[in-house]
C-alpha cells in the first residue's frame, strides 16, 4: 500500500448528508487515498448533541461539540450543518486557518456567497460546493470548468425534487395539489413544513448559485423572482396536457442581450414546458439542469437532486478535489465574478404566455379581447375556444378561451391581464402561465 | 481592463474543431482572460498546407507548417490534428518542454493514453481531454472529479452520433439500414467511409477512455468487445418496438463483482433498451452518457457528441483549466490508474438476451427449444409466439418465437444459440440481441 501523506478532515454535522459522508470516508479510506493522493483522516465530527441517537453507526469518540478546535486543526473542513450561523463563522474560521472548505449549504451560499469566496481568495484557498445546487448531479464543475470557454445563454433547471414529485403525480394521477402534498409528506418526499419547497424558496437559492457561476455575476437572493406551485390546480395541468405541455417548477437563468448591453434575469416559477422537451421527461423527485451555451449547444444534466447518500457522493468528490489541491500545491481558483452583469427585474423579462379566460359565448367578445391585449402590447399567437358546460351538463352560456401570446414583457402582460379582468367581456381569468423551452 | 499575465497557446490543426477553437480564442479574448486569469495568446496554428482554402477566416500569419518550433515555445498546446502520428510525438514534445496539453484525439488516447499520461506525470503537467469522449458533453470532469469519492458501477453511453442518427431514423421511419446510411451520407451525418462509425470502432475508443477513467484502470482498445450496427434490420427494430424496446448502439463499461474479486467489462454493441429508459429518448445525432454510481445513483449527461463548434466548447473549457493551473502553480493532477482491475472477455459477461427464432408450428417444438436452452444454462424468462404468414397471406406453417432469457453469460448464450441453429426444430435464428438498462 502506498504511504500517503495524511490530510486532516473535519466534518461539521452528522445529519442526513454528514452521516453518509463520514461513513463513506471510513469505509472507502484506501480507495479514496488512491483517488486523492492523500489519506483522508476524519479527525472529528461536530454536532449539537454528542449523545443523540443516530441512524448511521460511527465511532463515538469522533463526536464533539467543540467545532472551533476541530476546525482550526484541519486541512479540509466539510460543513454539513446547514443554516446561516454558526455555519458561516465556522467556514470563515476554517478558511482563515488555512483549510479548504467543502459545503452543501445552499442557503448560506445564496446569501453570503461573496463574503465566503472573498475570504477564500484572500488566503488562496478554495470553496467547493458541488452538492449545493443540484445534489448529486455534477453541475458546478461543468459550469465553472467545462463551459469556462463558452458563453452560457440560458439555464432551465428542475432543481427541487419535492415540487417535481408533486407536479409529476398531479400530472399522472389528475390529483389535486393539497392531496398529493399530504401524501408526499406521509411518504417523506415533502417536509412537515413544506413552505421552502412549494413556495420555490429552495429553488430560488439554487438559481442564485447557478446564475452566479454561469454568468460570473454576484446574484443576490433578493433579485431572484420567485413563485411557487401552490396555485397550480388539477385542471390547469389537464389543460396543459391537452395543449401538449407539462407544468414544471423551473429555475430559469437567462442572459439578455438588449441593444448591445447585456444583462441577466434569474427567476423561479411554474411554467408550461412542451412534452417533447427533455425536461418534460424528468419524473418523480429527480432533478435536471438544461443548459444552453453559445458553442456547446444544448446540454442536460440529470440525476438525484437530494438524498443523504446521493448528496454525500458530490460532497466526497469535492473532498477529493480539495485534497488533490493540497497535494499539488499552488493557490485555489477563486470564483470569477468579473462580468457582474446587471440583473433585470421580472417586469422586463420576455416570455410567451398562455392565458385561460372564461367569457360569455357572444359575438364580438373575441374582437374586444384581442383589442385589449394588443392595446397592452401583447399579441395573440394561438387561440382555442371551447364550450363551458352548465352544471346540469347542458350547453352553457360561457366559453373558455385559451390564448397563446407572442413574447411579451412580464409587466406588459400583467397590465393586459388586469385590463382583461376588469373588462365586461371577461367573466373570469382562469390562469396565466409562462411558456418555457420552446 | 485587468493586466493579465500572458500564456502562449499553440494550436495544432485548423480543421472542423481547430478552426472553431482559433476563432473563439480570438473573438472572446477578454472574456476568456477573465475566466482563466491569464491572457490566452494564440501564437500559431500548425497545419499541413498553409495555403489551403479554409471555411473559417483566421489571420494568415498564424499558420505554420513548423509544428515543432511552435510547440517548444508554448505554455499550452492544443492538439486537434487527429490520428496517431505526428499527434503523439507533438504531444510528448509539448509535455517535455513544460506545456500543458489539451487534446480531443480519442484514437490516440485509446491506444497511447498510458504513455501520454505517464509523460505528463513525470514533469508534473496535465493532459486535458474533455472533448475526446463525448464531444461537447462534460463527462470527463464528472468522472474524474465529481465522482472521485464514489464508485462507478456501470456506464451506458450513446457516444456515436452517426449510428444514433441512423438507428433513430430507422426507428421512426421503419426504413432499412442501407437506405438511411446513404441518406445520412448525403446529409453529412455519416462520412463517405462510414466504417469507423457503423462498425462501432469510434464508440469503442470512447468506451476505452471512459472505462479507464471510471475504473482507474488501463483499458487497452483490444480488450473492448465491439459489434457494429450493420446487421440491424428494419424488422428487428419493429419487433423491438412491439416488445417495448428501442435498439441503441451502446458503449457499456461495467464493474463486475464475482466472489469478492472485482473485474470490469468494456463492450460496444447494439442492444435493446426499454422505451422508458432515459437513453431511449436520445434522438438524432445526440449523445448521452448514463452513469450508475454506488452513492450518487443514476446520473445522465446529454448533449452534442460532435460538431466543430460544439466540440470547440469542450476544448476551450480545457484550455481555461490548463491556464488556471499555470497561474495557480503546483503540479498537475495525474491520471489515477491505481486500481487496475482485471478486464474480463465478452464470454464472461452476463446480460439478458432476446432471441427471435422461426420454428415449425408443431406440437413439442417449444419443449424441445426450452430444453436446448436450459441444457446450455440459459433459462427462459418470457416467451411470445406469433404466426408467420405465407407469401400469399394465408396461414403459414411456421411460427415466430421471441424468447426473453434470464441473465446468462455470453459464452453460454452463444453455445445455446449454436445448438438451436443446428436443431431440427429451428428453421432460422432471426436475431439475437442483448438487453441493457432494465
Ligand atoms: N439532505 C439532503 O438531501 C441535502 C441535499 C443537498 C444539500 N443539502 C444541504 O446539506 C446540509 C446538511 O443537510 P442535512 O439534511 O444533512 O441536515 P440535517 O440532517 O439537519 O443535519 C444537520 C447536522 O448538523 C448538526 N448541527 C446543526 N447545527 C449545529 C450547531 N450549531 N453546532 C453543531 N452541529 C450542528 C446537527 O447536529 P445534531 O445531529 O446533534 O442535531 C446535525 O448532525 C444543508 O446545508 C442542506 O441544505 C442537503
Ligand atoms: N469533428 C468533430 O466533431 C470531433 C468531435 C470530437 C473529437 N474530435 C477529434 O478532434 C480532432 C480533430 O478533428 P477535426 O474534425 O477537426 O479534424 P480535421 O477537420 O480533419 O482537421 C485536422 C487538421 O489537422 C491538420 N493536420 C493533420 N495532419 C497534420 C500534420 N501531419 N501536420 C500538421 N497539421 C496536420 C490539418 O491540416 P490541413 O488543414 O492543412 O489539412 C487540419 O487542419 C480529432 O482527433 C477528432 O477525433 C472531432
Amino acid at each position: 500500500m502506498t504511504d500517503y501523506r495524511r490530510l486532516r478532515v473535519a466534518l461539521l454535522g452528522a445529519g442526513a448528508v454528514g452521516s453518509q459522508v463520514a461513513s463513506l470516508l471510513l469505509r472507502h479510506g484506501d480507495e479514496l487515498a488512491d483517488r486523492a493522493g492523500a489519506r483522508l483522516e476524519l479527525v472529528g465530527i461536530a454536532v449539537r448533541d454528542v449523545d443523540a441517537p443516530r441512524d448511521v453507526e460511527l465511532p463515538r469518540e469522533l463526536y464533539t461539540t467543540d467545532a472551533e478546535t476541530l476546525i482550526t486543526g484541519a486541512d479540509i473542513v466539510i460543513e454539513l450543518m446547514g443554516g446561516i450561523e454558526p455555519a458561516r463563522s465556522h467556514i470563515l474560521l476554517g478558511l482563515g486557518s488555512g483549510a479548504d472548505v467543502v459545503t452543501a449549504n445552499k442557503a448560506l451560499l445564496a446569501t453570503h456567497g461573496p463574503e465566503i469566496y472573498e475570504a477564500a481568495d484572500r488566503v488562496g484557498a478554495s470553496v467547493y460546493y458541488e452538492a449545493a445546487a443540484a445534489g448529486a448531479i455534477p453541475i458546478i464543475r461543468p459550469l465553472r470548468d467545462s463551459l469556462a470557454g463558452d458563453r452560457v445563454v440560458r439555464i432551465m433547471g428542475i432543481v427541487n425534487g419535492t415540487t417535481n414529485y408533486i407536479l409529476d403525480r398531479m400530472d399522472t394521477e389528475g390529483a389535486d395539489f393539497a392531496d398529493v402534498l399530504a401524501d408526499a409528506q406521509r411518504l417523506g418526499y415533502a417536509e412537515a413544513d413544506p413552505t421552502a419547497d412549494v413556495e420555490g424558496y429552495d429553488a430560488a437559492q439554487k438559481a442564485a448559485i447557478l446564475a452566479s457561476l454561469a454568468f460570473h455575476t454576484t446574484v443576490p437572493l433578493e433579485s431572484v423572482h420567485c413563485e411557487g406551485i401552490t396555485t397550480i390546480t388539477a385542471s390547469m395541468i389537464e389543460e396543459a396536457r391537452d395543449a401538449g405541455f407539462v407544468i414544471k417548477l423551473l429555475a430559469v437563468c437567462e442572459r439578455l442581450d438588449g441593444d448591445g448591453t447585456e444583462s441577466i434575469s434569474v427567476r423561479v416559477y411554474p411554467a408550461l414546458v412542451p412534452r417533447s422537451h427533455p425536461l418534460a421527461a424528468v419524473h418523480g423527485a429527480n432533478n435536471a439542469v438544461f443548459v444552453e451555451a453559445e458553442a456547446a449547444g444544448s446540454l442536460m444534466f440529470y440525476g438525484a437532486g437530494a438524498g443523504g447518500v446521493q448528496t454525500a457522493s458530490a460532497v466526497l468528490g469535492d473532498v477529493v478535489s480539495a485534497a488533490r489541491r493540497h497535494i499539488a500545491g499552488g493557490t485555489g481558483v477563486g470564483e470569477s465574478t468579473r462580468a457582474n452583469l446587471p440583473i433585470v427585474s421580472i417586469g422586463h423579462v420576455m416570455t410567451r404566455y398562455q392565458i385561460t379566460l372564461e367569457v360569455p359565448d357572444e359575438p364580438g367578445v373575441l374582437a374586444t379581447i384581442a383589442g385589449l391585449l394588443s392595446d397592452g402590447h401583447v399579441s395573440v399567437a394561438t387561440l382555442v375556444q371551447t364550450m363551458v358546460l352548465a352544471e346540469d351538463g347542458s350547453e352553457g352560456t360561457s366559453a373558455r378561451l385559451i390564448i397563446g401570446t407572442h413574447r411579451a414583457t412580464d409587466s406588459a402582460l400583467r397590465d393586459a391581464v388586469e385590463r382583461l379582468a376588469d373588462s365586461d367581456v371577461v367573466e373570469r381569468v382562469v390562469s396565466v402561465l409562462r411558456v418555457e423551452g420552446e
